[in-house]
C-alpha cells in the first residue's frame, strides 16, 4: 500500500492561509503574518531539519492549482512555480486545475503534470506513479494548499497528517478541517522547537 | 506579580465547546463528541496526572457563569456547580454573572463568589486574594469557559496559556481565540499522551 502523507503549516487558531483570494505572487499564503507563521521554516532551519526534510522525499505529489500559482483562468506559461529552477519535490507532481497545460519538466527531476479531470484522478495517478517507483513502500504527499488538503481529508485519502503549528493567531483566513467534521485521528508524536510545534496524527479509516 | 494561567481543552480544529446554547446540566460542553474530547482527562488520569494537577492548585479562580451552571437568568439556588460537595478548586472562585447571588461556601475550601460588576472586577478581586494568600508567588487561574477566556486574552490578562488538544474534529462550536486576533505567544513546551497533546504558551504583553 502506498502511504499518503500531508504536511501543513497552521496558525494556533487553525488557519493555513490568509483570506481566500488574498494570495499574490509575492505572498503565496495571502494576507497573514507570514513572518511569524513560517519563521521556523526559514529562520530555524537547523532546529527543524527533520520536519523540513520529511515534507519532501515522496515518490509523487498532488497539489492544488493555487499551490503552484496565484493565477486564475488560463495558465501563464511563463510561470514555473514558486520554487525556482530546481523545486524541492524532485518527483512527479500532479497539479489539479480546470485549465489545460503541457507538462513542465524542471531541473532535479520535478515534473509538473496538469490534471483537468479532478482531484481523485490526480490522486490515483500519483499513487500509481509512487507504486511504480517504489512498490509497496511508495509514498504520496499531498502538497497543499489547504483547500486541496481538506478535500483529500474529506475523501479519506490521507493516512498521516503532519501539522506545523506556529504560535500566531490569524483571526481569519482559510481553515484546516473546514468542511471535514468527524475525521478520526490518532496521536503519533509531538515536538516543539522555538517557533513551532510539530504534531503528527494517523488518520483512522 | 501574581501569575495568571489558563487551561483549556480544545479540539484539533480549535473549538473549546459545542455550539452556543447547546449546554445542558448533563453536557457542560454542549453538543460535541465529549467522549473523545475529554478521554485523556477522565480515561487516562495517570498518564496525564501532571497536567490534570497543574489545572488546579491556584490561589484564586475566575470563571464565567456558564462554567458554573447551564442556567440563564436568575440563579437556581439549588445548583451548586458541576463538581459535587467538594469542588477541586479549594480556593476562592469569582463567578462573573449578571445576576446576584450570595457567596456559596463548599467543602474543602472552595467558595463561589458571584460578581455582577464585570469580568475586570472579578479578575482584580481574584488577583488581590491570590496576593493576600501567597504574595508575589500567588497564582490566579482563568477556569473558563471559552467566552470568558477569550475576553481575558483580548484584555491581556493571561500570562500562560495551556492548551489540551484532543485528536477530534468538531466542525463547529465555540472557538478559542474567537475575537482575539494578534495575540502574541511564545512556545514553552509540548507533551503528547495517547489521547491529547498538551501545549504551553507564554503570552507576550
Amino acid at each position: 500500500m502506498v502511504h499518503v502523507t500531508a504536511n501543513v503549516m497552521v496558525s494556533l487558531d487553525g488557519y493555513a492561509a490568509g483570506p481566500d483570494r488574498s494570495q499574490t505572487s509575492e505572498s503565496p499564503f495571502g494576507d497573514c503574518d507570514f513572518e511569524m507563521f513560517a519563521r521556523w521554516r526559514f529562520g530555524d532551519v537547523d532546529a527543524n531539519a527533520a520536519e523540513i526534510g520529511s515534507a519532501v522525499g515522496a515518490d509523487a505529489y498532488v497539489m492544488g492549482r493555487n499551490m503552484f500559482t496565484p493565477g486564475r483562468g488560463e495558465h501563464d506559461l511563463g510561470w514555473t512555480g514558486w520554487w525556482g529552477d530546481d523545486p524541492p519535490y524532485r518527483a512527479p507532481v500532479f497539479v489539479v486545475t480546470h485549465h489545460e497545460r503541457e507538462p513542465l519538466a524542471m531541473a532535479g527531476g520535478t515534473t509538473f503534470t496538469f490534471v483537468t479531470s479532478g482531484l481523485r484522478d490526480a490522486f490515483h495517478r500519483a499513487v500509481a506513479v509512487a507504486g511504480d517507483r517504489a512498490g509497496e513502500g511508495g509514498r504520496v504527499s499531498i502538497a497543499g494548499g489547504v483547500t486541496t488538503l481538506n478535500q483529500c481529508l474529506a475523501a479519506g485519502l490521507v493516512d498521516e497528517l503532519r501539522l506545523h503549528v506556529a504560535p500566531v493567531v490569524f483571526g481569519g483566513g482559510q481553515r484546516l478541517f473546514d468542511g471535514v467534521p468527524g475525521v478520526r485521528l490518532e496521536q503519533v508524536s509531538c515536538r516543539a522547537t522555538e517557533h513551532v510545534t510539530h504534531l503528527v496524527y494517523r488518520v483512522l479509516h
